[in-house]
């Protein structure tokens, strides 16, 4: 354990725009202030890095910006490296593909060793389509879980739904997953076969887009609906029994 | 169920501020103005509202705007009757104490009943104390669940810890929980005496805001250090076993 020293950078954990929407829709001024006096990232893909942060305007040529990808399944080592401008007093920012570091995505192992280096880790405010999806979705806020992704067998995926069923029954829980977006009319197709009809299911579409579709039904009433057009689209399905 | 109608306003979900921070510390700018153009509003408190409003430089006076309080119990009739102005064309903004609508209160209800009556809903960008804590904790953020407040009473509440650990060992999921602000110190003082040493604990306190404070060390670690101060102050725990 290396105790906190004010002397150190921050991590500072930067979200990004969910669509191609301009940085004034989806961050707030202040968090566009502090990222652009950043000069050393670390992101899950350099291109769409660079693209972020031209969106918010970053100053000077990102040529001389020290952009790093972050290792999928990083040793430690690789980590603390990626970690090092910090430890010499400079602010390093991490930044994922879409929407918050560290929460769907591989982030987390290079907050953890922030932690565990004494680095200040400063969470920044912006979207996140599992947080949106959930205010929008009216079912249960005060119980939920987040599962990622479902198994793609057709099988375990159709045992995972009715066990997640069952689990929102007993605990008035709001179960929230994905899926790759080629496949997400099949789960969609899964869920109107799978579950009971007075289930609720909320399917949350390209949230924070010009696209958003969000909306709410029972088991039932999705069979009687033509469903939405989800292929390819990035997708959130909620459900509450 | 009730088709989505094109004529109707839309219920926008607005977050607010979790401290005293400028508005452009913590909305976007695009958001800002989305709510200054809504003149219906329900909310948990009409003060803490009307404080709200007034830093996002509401314009005119706020005495000719219509707010009212969500109720904690209402009928389906009674949420119907806060929705009205949406089925008249008009928006209807929904506001919390503190931080995103209808996650971790009560506001979800609503959304419901906009669902089922073929109102739009619309969640906008902002701080959720949750979903920062989980950003910063470097915990496992592909598999996490909020459970809200834990029991009060001593053993159901050194139960439950001893469930959520496990359950967290053997799912890898982040464990999110809350306790009254007053009794924060004795469920610290719980998770310390409780969970095994190489759990990890992240207390994220008082998050966008100028005291922030957010740490995540093993209990191990955290028997040996000071405890932070946590009595009165809003403050998240995660646990990842």
């Amino acid at each position: 354990m290396r105790l906190p020293d004010a002397t150190n950078g921050d991590l500072v954990l930067i979200p990004t725009g969910l669509g191609d929407a301009p940085w004034t829709d989806y961050l707030p001024a202040a968090v566009q202030s502090r990222v652009v006096d950043i000069r050393h990232f670390v992101v899950e893909n350099a291109r769409t890095a660079r693209a972020h942060l031209k969106r918010i305007d970053f100053p000077g040529t990102l040529r001389d910006t020290d952009i790093r990808e972050l290792p999928i399944e990083g040793s430690e080592h690789e980590l603390d490296a990626l970690l090092a401008p910090a430890l010499k007093g400079e602010n390093v920012g991490l930044m994922s593909d879409a929407g918050c570091p560290a929460i769907a995505d591989p982030g987390a192992r290079l907050v953890a060793r922030a932690h565990a280096l004494g680095v200040r880790v400063v969470p920044l405010v912006g979207p996140s389509s599992i947080l949106l999806g959930l205010m929008g979705s009216g079912l249960n806020g005060q119980n939920f879980a987040f599962h990622g992704y479902l198994p793609s067998a057709k099988d375990a995926r159709d045992r995972r739904l009715r066990a997640l069923e069952d689990e929102s029954r007993r605990l008035t829980r709001t179960q929230i997953f994905i899926e790759t977006p080629y496949r997400n009319e099949h789960l969609f197709a899964a869920l109107l076969h799978v579950c009971q009809p007075s289930s609720r299911l909320c399917v949350a579409r390209e949230l924070a887009t010009a696209n958003e579709y969000l909306r709410t039904l029972s088991i039932a009433d999705w069979r009687k609906t033509p469903p939405p057009m989800l292929a390819k689209r990035p997708t959130l399905f909620l459900l509450l029994a």
